[in-house]
């Protein structure tokens, strides 16, 4: 692919030169003093964006997968019975992970396109008077459906049920890209990665742990050492790291936090808005229809997009891909050959974001699809120009 | 401006990371063995480029202006007549130039968007009986006006005239891009840069020179000392360099030379022409207008597009910068404020080619151009889908 | 640190700028047909490293410790035993890791500075008539000490005892820098890093694992879905990856694969000795002594140095990292405070190797080290003068 | 030559990661207003280095000969008379470049390893009643030979004549390594490079001219166009540049003052003069010598160093070459297989210079030079242990 196409998937995203820049850095060695030292204030700015004061930041050279096994090893015994629901890919594979570490996992089926039922949750949590259920897990953002969900209103029924659960959230897919509140939503582990909203190489899951989970990890039983927050936090209160580090990746996470803090997280999120909102106008002008069920659900990271009836959209991902040297995201589980995605997130901007408008429309195009080339390209267009200014001020 | 939105300017290019890559090495000994044994391979490479079997090729550390000073220097002296057609920014200032170093330049005045008048040239060297005229100096591609003009004629005419005369070439924006013709078409010295059909950083200027042009520095009496041919000639033959050699920029080009062969500089013709005929098409869709008076003079590395009655091309151009983080050319000398241009040279694929067209075209409607959204993007899409293939597929 | 002095701690090693230029690279789509085709020829590559015909490589987004791990964990099941011997910090950790997943593990301790104590490990084995040990866990290479075992001794024990336990190698520190025989000493798991031998950033562990132990991941119990030798067999084997891989790294180690055949294997192994060499004759000039007991336990990639009675072997390195800006190994362990250790495996040269050892000399000597200036590097630099040459001839 | 092993060449330097990650910058638009507002600053910087509160700067993109001619055809005509001694390759350059471009020189022969004449030229200038005499001009570090002029005394020796001819100095390899006092010693012109004390890469001369000589520019005949001062002038003060700039040397030229001001130039100077005693303690002690005739001469970028009667300085620098991997300075000119040199400026510490001595000895000890191993390393230790702290403080 050439090497200046941007890619439009859900993430790994495209990285900045600046991340790149320091990403690019020779072998520091990690048992200096220096290593130690830039702990504190890098775990300082991972809770801003997570929106936590004093959640213990814990990251692992691992991907977010990575993240769900030491969210419930660190916190869950075998046997534990956790409360889940079906609405894609990312939640199915959670529910896997679960079910092959040993947990009894109660699952709520959903339909893909839906997000957290927060109300089936509530009347599940009030209906356990015995709290066998040991925890409740989200996926913020479906990938598979570009589906966001509501976890204040999971938090809701939870407190509604007056229910001790731990709330799980995997936000990899949407921290540093849309809103997230930790605290305000009663989080007790996110989950995130450092290839998505963070902008940097695939390689360090970052996981957000309360101080009630923290506690939980005293009676945990399922076996952990890679992935011990044990081990971490003693390694990293005294400058260090249980065994060696991905420096890059760490040095990479501190300049990507100075990038969003000047920009500043609210405009991040404005961006992002923005850049999917013109994506969406876009389908609409296609006469295509989003995998997400309704607006609220809408997600600002990546739109999954039906395909008319009677095309395949392995076809299209793979002919824009041979045609045009370009990377759209491909259907995934129920949705293979059924929709493609568009991701939107990270380092983009209306420049970059029309050339995948323009490009899949071509493809499109080729293909017989019943679209007009150039609609979707006018209608973000007509919505990038009339809300230009704001947003971008700040931009990078 | 954000470090991933391209650049629309006809040169210096966006840089492909391959050649980032390259020239980003540690500094290595110039008086190594290593440094002189890559130069026969690296001068071949460019010979090739230019289409001549034994032109000797010059480099400096320089820009295309610093060429050709070198050109005129070492093949001219004081009081020599020169001829030259004055019909943009680049002919103006080379005139200019010529005039600075003491010559007699004889000047066809043409209009801004006409190209190299070869009938013109013919005429006025058969009226010089007396072979006053030393040498007639062309720009190739004049990229304040994004015209190409016709070196062939230019030649015929000469020969037409039985004339003596050198033939300089200016084909900084065209050479890697478009089709070259060196012995063909006769040229004496030909002068280009590495930031442009290369695709490289600023700063070195190469230079193909004949063996009739080498004979005349015996007697040309400009001084030159950093620009003289001998000193290079003589310094390259030994492995070495007059002075410290810009080695980042002669690997770069080292491996600038493999990206072009390995996509064949036929295609890499081609993939400009394609590019060039979409931004064409889009500019007919809008309503607009080349500078370029026909289309047998179109560049296919920038077009330069008159702006409608009553507007003004330098706020448009501003205005892209400010809205959209992404940079046009500017209308240059006459063409200021008339005219913005497009530069479609370098590293660019369909997909960055769609992005700045929608772009400006969010510019125009922004400052109430008749311009309909969309139109000029889906006038590219339709050529570049019904084109794709051929000469994408071997892309770098 | 000033980003040109290299460091000398047994890794991660000194980056060569070719392999950072490799990682330096734009996020591209897993998903895409690139991806997958790449994975064959990689892992061949691997597989000649090992030393091995038919081993499965599997590669993991994670430090070595996963690998760990993945070892026992797609192998054995909670309550099984296993047999290993302490004789430094990643035996010891590598212990503390299959205890805390439930194992039964039986420890030979032995001092620090021995080697795997392949009679006691057949001794052990032959009294195992039941078979209850699945498995042999040795540490290569112990970094800690300096100390390279003989697996060879180890696997010639386990046949004398004619037992069917499975033999795991921690090759960490030892593969791609020492010879490593996986098929000749009938391996079936081994376990190594990106950020050693192989030059590159830290983030990936590289495991094969032979047919039978593969067999044993039919009835192991312990869980595991990050680690899982089955998702990834699967992924791989579709041109995938369970999640999302680390592409840089993976890009990174098919260029330090060629790096490491263009320079010959054999030469790698040779290098390393040499410059090993070189450090243990200056070693000897300071009359110091190896943590080593003895020569045939000799580390090719660090050495590991006790100090003189009297002294603190962390001041020495803090004040090495103080006063000169340069890394040096701290003592672990039971060597904390008593040895400091000189890595020298990867990226390194004569050139480079001898900075290192005339800076510890200098801080030794500023902390009243009973040795003379000058003295190791003069002896280090006999040697390494005298066996010029050779192996030199191939450096990259 | 492997990418890590320094390079010991008096310029290029070893390029700081730092830097080279500012140069590799993508292409972004010069003439986009961001480019036009970096100057006055990048300028203010230069200021600095050169000591001088009003001078004009002024870069080009070409090397330190470039400046050379920069410097002469912006302020002379020909037929003008200047005043120059020769005592090494580069004054000897010099006065070839002036010859070639029809200047009158005086030259005043020098032996090789002398610095420059103050008193000949006074008394010459004393003799000069009809002011005949426009310039002087001088080299401040003669790069050959190791010896740093004293040009306070030069312009001494010119107030005491009270001739009213300009000062113009070479400090191309002395600038931003050396004290340099533009306005204190009544400089003219001052010429230096971006790859030296900046530690660049090669491409980019800098000069600084007195608002004396920029009155010269008025009558001054000698033809120039790419080196005109008025153009680069109108143009930096329009925000712009006459031509193509070479923007990534200038990005890195803005990072260059950066680190030097973070370093303190007080500092920079030291370390300079810390890292040069060391080498010469090592030469003492090889019971070599230096061609600089006296310690008031020495260079503390450079050091030229006589190889014994009978052996060849070349074959010196091509083993050590050839059997390590590294490069030293040949001795050039008159020194040519009399003497080799040792750079020691630009970004170097006391590891990587003592890894240079190291391996010089080694090749000596190769060619069967009288000295013994480590004795010129130790020397060299010995010196920076005793003065390591202070310099080492601050150093990037």
């Amino acid at each position: 692919m050439f090497d200046q196409n941007p890619i439009f998937i859900p993430g790994p995203t495209n990285v900045p030169d600046r991340l790149r820049r320091v990403m690019d850095m020779q072998t520091r060695d990690h048992r200096s003093p220096a290593f130690g030292a830039m702990l504190p204030e890098l775990f300082d700015g991972v809770r801003k964006v997570f929106n936590t004061k004093d959640a213990a930041i814990i990251t692992f050279p691992a991907s977010g997968t990575g993240g769900w096994e030491a969210a419930v090893s660190n916190t869950l015994s075998p046997g534990d019975t956790v409360l889940i629901a079906r609405y894609g890919m990312f939640s199915h594979r959670w529910i896997d992970l679960c079910q092959r570490h040993g947990l009894n996992v109660e699952i709520i089926e959903c339909a893909w396109g839906s997000g957290a039922p927060a109300d089936l949750f509530a009347e599940r949590l009030k209906a356990d008077k015995g709290h066998e259920i040991k925890a409740v897990l989200v996926t913020h953002n479906e990938t598979a459906t570009g589906v966001r969900s509501d976890i204040g209103a999971v938090r809701r029924g939870m407190d509604s049920a007056d229910h001790p659960a731990m709330l799980m959230v995997d936000c990899v897919s949407s921290l540093a890209s849309m809103p997230f509140d930790f605290d305000g939503w009663g989080v007790d582990v996110a989950i995130t990665g450092s290839q998505k909203g963070f902008m940097l190489f695939t390689g360090m899951c970052i996981v957000a742990v309360s101080q009630k989970a923290l506690e939980h990890r005293k009676t945990a039983k399922l076996p952990r050492t890679f992935f011990s927050f044990d081990d971490m936090l003693a390694a990293n209160g005294a400058g260090g790291y249980p065994y060696t580090p991905p420096i890059q990746l760490m040095f990479g996470l501190q300049e990507s936090l100075k990038m969003l803090f000047e920009e500043g997280l609210e405009n991040v999120y404005a961006r992002h808005f923005r850049l999917a909102e013109g994506v969406r106008r876009a389908v609409d002008a296609w006469g295509l229809r989003l995998c997400a069920e309704s607006a609220d659900l809408y997600s600002d990271t990546v739109s999954a997009i039906y395909v008319p009836k009677g095309f395949d959209s392995n076809a299209l991902t793979q002919h824009a891909y041979d045609a045009y040297d370009i990377s759209f995201g491909v259907g995934l589980g129920e949705m293979n050959g059924r929709a493609f995605r568009i991701g939107h997130l990270g380092a983009l901007t209306d420049v970059t974001m029309l050339s995948g408008l323009a490009t899949i429309e071509m493809a499109m195009a080729d293909l017989d699809y019943p679209i007009e080339l150039g609609s979707g390209v006018a209608a973000a267009q007509q919505f990038y120009r009339t809300t230009a200014g704001a947003s971008l001020a700040k931009a990078a």
